[in-house]
Order: C-alpha cells, then sequence, then structure tokens
C-alpha cells in the first residue's frame, strides 16, 4: 500500500473513528494494553535487533538510550494507557449552545480533527503514547519513527492497530510510514492530512515546516531567557537561574540567555558566576557583562542560539523595556522567566513578552504538560493559532456547529415584517 | 514606507497594544465613530470619485453595488463600532487556572494573535469592520482592499488609524496596502505575520491560500448539500431546498446540490421540479433523477461546482450512508443539510459528514456569524484547526500560560525525596 492509499484509508477510517462512542475507545486502550504485556517477549526481541543494529552503526550513547524499549519501558507505556483511559472523552462536548429563535438551537460541539501525521525520531515509546493520544480523541493517525527503531516500531505498531480493530476501532484508523520517502509523499498530502506533528531535534522540525502546506504542531527552537529584575531578590534569582539552565541542558526549555537589570549586576553576576561555574557551565557576555565577570565575549549569533548544552550567554540592560525587546527580537516564543518582586513589572513583562509560556519567580523548566497536569502531552507549540505552549488532548480536537431546526428558512428572517433572532444561551442540563 | 518596514512597525506597535487596557481601545473605537461623522463628506466625496472611476471603467452591477459607500452604509457602520465597543473585552480572559503546587499557580490568559493581514475585495465597509474588531482584540492589522475602492479606503484608513493612536493606541498599529505587489510581500513576510484573512471570490482566496506559508483563516469553495432523507417530512424538505438555494445564490452558504433518498424521490421530485422552476432554477440531475423529472443531465464537473448562481445538481442516493460519503467526498466542509425526522439518522448524519456547520430540518443559510448571534465576524472558515464556521472575535485570540511561583525550581521536583504536583484547579475570585 502506497502512503496516498494508507492516507485515504485513514481518512475513511477516522471519519466512522469520530463516530464510535467512548466505550468502544476505551475498550480499544484495554486491548492494546493486553496485547502489550501479551507479546512482551515479541517487542523486546524486536528492540534488541534495533539496538545491536545502532550499536554496530557506533551510535552515541544519548540516542541508545532513546531507542531502548526494555520491560520497564513498555511498563510505564502501558501505565500511560491506563491513565489515559481514565480521562473523559474529548469527542462530543458542548462548548456552547444557544437558542436563535424558537425550536431554532445552536450547539458548538467538540470532534475531532481528521487525520494527524506523526513524525518523530528514534523513541519508540512515543509511538505507544501519540497512537494511543489519537484513539482517545478519535483521530485517524499516520505514524513515522527513526529507522533506528524500525523492528520495534513495526511491531508496536501491529500490535496497537489490531489490538484496537478487535475492539471495533475501524481498520486502516492507523497507519505506520517507513522509509523517508514515505514522509516526502505525506508531507504533500495537504488534502487529506488535516496536522502534522513532528517531534525531534530543531533542524528536523524546521525541515518539516519548511516542507509541507499541512498544518504543523511544534516547536523548533526552544531560545529561552531568564530576565533578572532591578527588583528581583538575588538569591531567588541565582536558584531559578541554575535550575533554568543546568536542570536538564538538552532540552527546548532550558534556559539559554540570562538578561540583568543593570542595577543588580554589580552583585548579582559575580555570584552567578561562581555558581554556573560549579555546574560547569561557559559563560559568554557582552561588555558590559565582561567588565564585571571573566567571560568570553558574546557575539550576535550567541543570541540567536539554543545551545542545548553547558553554555549561556549573558547580556546586560538598561531597564525592563530592554529585556522585553531582546527577548522579542532573539526569543523563539517558547518560554520566559522573568525574577522580581514587583508585580507591576512582572505584569508588564508578561503582557509585552511574545511568548508561549512566561514565567514568573520559577524556573524555565516547569514548562511542560506533565508539570502543568495537562494530563497528556501531545507536544510544545510556538504557534500563535490554534494551540500554544505546552498542548494537551485539546490540541487534537476541533468543533462542529450543529443547528436544529424543526424547518426554519432564512426568508422568514429577512425583508419588513421579518422574525428575529432570540440569541438566548441554553443552560446545559441540571444546571 | 515598503511593506516589510510596515510589517515591522505593526509588529511593534501590536506588542504594546496587546498590553492597553479595555478602555483605551473602547475609547479609540469611540473616537473612530465620531471621526467618521466629522470627516463624512470628505469620506462620501472619495467615494464618489471611485465610483466615477468603476462607471467609467463599466464595472458590473453588483461590483459597484459593493464599492458604493454613502451616508446610510457609514451609519451602518458605525452602529457596528457601537455594538463591538459594548462586547467585553477579549483580552485578559482566564481560560484555565491550576495550582501546581503550594504558591505555584498557572493561569491560561487570552492575548490577541499578533498582527493580522486582511486581503479583502472591494466592500469598503469590510475595511472599517476588520480594523476595529482588531482594535478591539488588541491585534495590529495590515489591510489590502480593492483597487476600486482606494480613494475610499485611503480616507478610511487615515482617519481609523489617526482617531485610534488620538485614543492612545500606539502608531502603526494599523497600515493600508495599496497595490498587489505590496500583496505579494505581504504573503512572504511569515515571520512577522501571524494571520492571514482573504474575503472575496473562491479564485481569490484560493490565490492566497496557495501563496503562502502563514496560517489563513476562510474558505475558499462553499460547495453545501441538502440531503432529504426517507424519513423526511416533504413539505418541509421542499422549503429548506428553497431556502437554502435560492434565498441568496450568490454566497457561500447557498446549497448547490440536492441530495435525494431512493424511498422519496418518485413523491419528491416532482414537487421540488416545480418549485425550483417557479424561482428560475436550472436543475441538472444523476440518471436515476432524470428517469423521474425532466433535467439535463449532470456530469462528474457538476458535483465539484460552486454555482453560486441559479443552478442545482440533483442526485438520489440508496441510503444515508452514500449521501454521507457523496458531501465527504464533493462538499467544502463548510455547510451541509440534512431533512429528516429520525433523530438517530440525524445524528450519524451530523457525526459523520466532515463539515463546519451541520443543519438539521433548518435551511444552510443560517450558517452566518450574525445569524448565530457572535456579535461580529471576522470570517467563515473551512480549517479544521483553531477555528472553524462563522468565526467571531475569538478567532483573532489566542492564549499565553503564565506561571507565577515563589522561587520554585524543578530540581526539588525530580530524583528521590523529590516534591510532588497537587494540580488543584483554581476557582475563580467570588465562586
Amino acid at each position: 500500500m502506497n502512503i496516498q492509499e494508507m492516507a485515504q484509508k485513514a481518512k475513511k477510517a477516522g471519519i466512522r473513528l469520530s463516530a464510535t462512542p467512548s466505550e468502544v475507545r476505551n475498550k480499544a486502550l484495554g486491548n492494546i494494553v493486553d496485547s502489550l504485556h501479551q507479546y512482551q517477549s515479541t517487542i523486546l526481541t524486536a528492540n534488541q535487533k534495533d539496538m545491536a543494529n545502532a550499536q554496530a552503526e557506533a551510535l552515541s550513547a544519548p540516542l541508545l538510550k532513546r531507542l531502548k524499549f526494555d520491560a520497564s519501558k513498555l511498563q510505564e507505556a502501558c501505565e500511560g494507557l491506563v491513565s489515559l483511559r481514565q480521562l473523559p472523552d474529548p469527542v462530543g462536548q458542548t462548548l456552547s449552545a444557544t437558542e436563535l429563535d424558537q425550536g431554532l438551537e445552536l450547539y458548538q460541539v467538540s470532534c475531532p480533527i481528521g487525520v494527524i501525521g506523526v513524525i518523530f525520531e528514534s523513541r519508540p515509546d512515543a509511538l505507544v503514547q501519540i497512537a494511543s493520544l489519537c484513539l482517545k480523541s478519535a483521530n485517524a493517525v499516520l505514524l513515522k519513527g527513526g529507522r533506528e527503531a524500525a523492528h520495534t516500531n513495526r511491531i508496536l505498531a501491529d500490535i496497537i492497530s489490531d489490538a484496537a480493530v478487535q475492539a471495533g476501532i475501524p481498520e486502516g484508523w492507523m497507519g505506520l510510514m517507513e522509509t523517508r520517502d514515505d514522509v516526502q509523499e505525506l508531507l504533500e498530502l495537504d488534502r487529506t492530512i488535516d496536522l502534522i506533528i513532528p517531534r525531534g531535534s530543531n533542524a528536523f522540525v524546521k525541515h518539516i515546516m519548511d516542507n509541507t502546506r499541512i498544518p504543523v504542531l511544534g516547536h523548533a527552537d526552544g531560545i529561552c531567557h531568564v530576565y533578572i529584575d532591578k527588583k528581583a531578590d538575588l538569591n531567588m534569582a541565582c536558584r531559578i537561574t541554575i535550575d533554568s539552565k543546568c536542570q536538564y541542558v538538552s532540552v527546548c526549555n532550558a534556559a539559554e540567555t540570562l538578561l540583568v537589570h543593570i542595577d543588580v549586576a554589580p552583585t548579582f553576576l559575580p555570584d552567578i558566576q561562581s555558581a554556573l561555574a560549579d555546574h560547569g557551565v561557559e559563560m559568554r557576555g557582552c561588555l558590559r557583562t565582561a567588565a564585571l565577570i571573566d567571560v568570553s565575549p558574546a557575539t550576535e549569533k550567541d543570541w540567536q542560539t539554543e545551545y542545548l548544552d553547558h553554555i549561556i550567554s549573558i547580556k546586560i540592560v538598561d531597564n525592563l523595556n530592554q529585556a522585553i525587546d531582546h527577548i522579542n527580537q532573539y526569543g523563539s516564543g517558547h518560554t520566559d522567566v522573568i525574577v522580581t518582586q514587583d508585580s507591576q513589572r512582572a505584569q508588564t513583562f508578561m503582557r509585552q513578552v511574545d511568548t508561549a509560556d512566561v514565567m514568573v519567580n520559577c524556573s524555565s523548566r516547569f514548562s511542560d504538560g506533565f508539570r502543568y497536569g495537562l494530563g497528556a502531552e501531545v507536544g510544545i507549540s510556538t504557534n500563535k493559532i490554534h494551540a500554544r505552549g505546552p498542548v494537551g488532548m485539546e490540541g487534537l480536537m476541533i468543533y462542529q456547529w450543529r443547528l436544529m431546526g424543526k424547518g426554519h428558512v432564512v426568508a422568514d428572517y429577512a425583508g419588513p415584517a421579518s422574525k428575529s433572532f432570540t440569541h438566548k444561551p441554553i443552560r446545559p442540563e441540571g444546571q
């Protein structure tokens, strides 16, 4: 089956899937857990094959770590499925209800988007997670995982797809793509695929965004800033800077640039320099920073770089507005932090920094679906429409307007002596 | 000023605009009304110039009608501004609030999208409407109107822009583009413009959608269907078909195709034939339709055509599923109608027809922001993400996550003996 056929099949299946009752989708999630347990040894064998190939190809240690799918990873994935099953059904929620006129009622009802394309790098657990999120939300899904994980992904996809079909989910609801050419084809199917979610490196996501007309939900860069205001508690500022930069350097919500108000720079910079040095962080600073502490010079390029490493760029600013302007110019609209005891200045920062997640007196590292309590994370988006920041299952949903009449026609509401609309909110039952 | 500069200026102004209090934006709307009244004669003179040029170029009567901006159109536009001013502020609404841990509070707060590009054909009233919607929602806006309305648009844009600035809105919040080259440049500014809203003909909107990487909110085709089910009340079916097709033929929510269940075709088709003929509608039908009533043959092309005229295509289907499949294959996901007395069959139709607006026992012509009571209509969208169907001001909004802590860091929530999250909903004040 080629990708176009697979996508057509997914589209048709998606339409039937969107009309399945909650119980069928929840039963499918239960079946998947049972099946994953039942075929555990087959899955682990497939992963060992992928691991052996990867080792033979001398893949890096972090890549190998992400590729590994052992009994404990499987157990974790199954626990995720069990808690997903317990979440309320996102489909068929009434978002608004209005009486337009007597007997003419308008409902705005949540429904799945349709067919989601998901393209991710090595981690096989991502396949389980995203396929189950799509299933719960009644979306069809086409998946493409990393080449390194081909055997693991194949067996996982077969198990998940079949277990769901046995519970009554329409066949074709899930498809697995296996080559780069498949992905290229997918990116061209803007009439069939409704949304693409890429998960992986910066360059990888940029490539997807630049090569399709299908809407993409995700983020490429994560150039996050910590701004230490003149009204900051400097002990707190130090703790937050260290956590934002060092708690996990290789992730998108780690800080890359530290902005320091000139009034506190002489006190703060020596302290943070020693704390960063203790964590093995290389510091690059503007000229004024270099006049206060020992740093290598930061260039224009530094302000534009997501290091994902033990490196930080430091700049002194004259006032709050300069901090805001710097972030709006160089930031990626992902996560930005202000440390200040002045709530008015915090308000100004929050309102004027054009970013998905703004943190006041806490670490940039909190910007994450699990920490936000979203239940399940689809991804982190720096888009300006649809969904922004950590995106839960609602990012896979849209709505349909449903108008129910008793023979109402527009001609009756036009011209002289016409009827008029009541536009009365309809209260949910039981309220 | 070239378009890139104009867009940069709008982006900067947009950031300040997003932080303006409601009162400033409402005062600006009031100033605009005053200014429009004050400069009424200048506006009408400019429009007369455009009208004279258009007549000299022998523009069609409907185009001339849309171009005309007289005292009564001005009065209507001002009334729209007054009611817009009374709407609640869409900015700064708390959409959700969660305590992540003691003293660590997460708020999801509505905010403007940023810079909106609006490209519309002749109607100058669209300029007033969309500029004021952007202002109310704290978005910066770049506008391009029809060449025919150049004088009217220029004076309207100057008045609106200045009146707002006098109320304290940042200069540059609104820009007017005047040439086709300007639009071409705009379409390339995907780093500055956040959303494009095109208003105009099918071909015009398609051109925009095909030539930009900026998200587009709108619709090209409006191929709407009316399906007469075997359980339909046939008198009602006749009234709804006539209203959907004939009440205003040249608009996107008018019906183009009539699907009839085979069981009721012999009774229904002769009745609807005579009613459609009374309204001067040309009928094109499938073979089975042609066997029952006198119609010209419909070709594959007919099912794909938005006539926007007194023409309708008619097809007999064997069952509900065939109707659903036809609509999902040929429809444009705009508005589709079922006429049936069977609520179970209506449910199946609503859930499986992949369309923005689904009507049960009422006319497709109701699909409209004013009729839905949205307060103000940004446009009608057939997108599958962000906003769908008639879009009110919420289509110009996104949200920002705001996390407020007291020095919280992620390291405290990792590893053994770590703190855990509470994830407790925070109740709105006063509840």
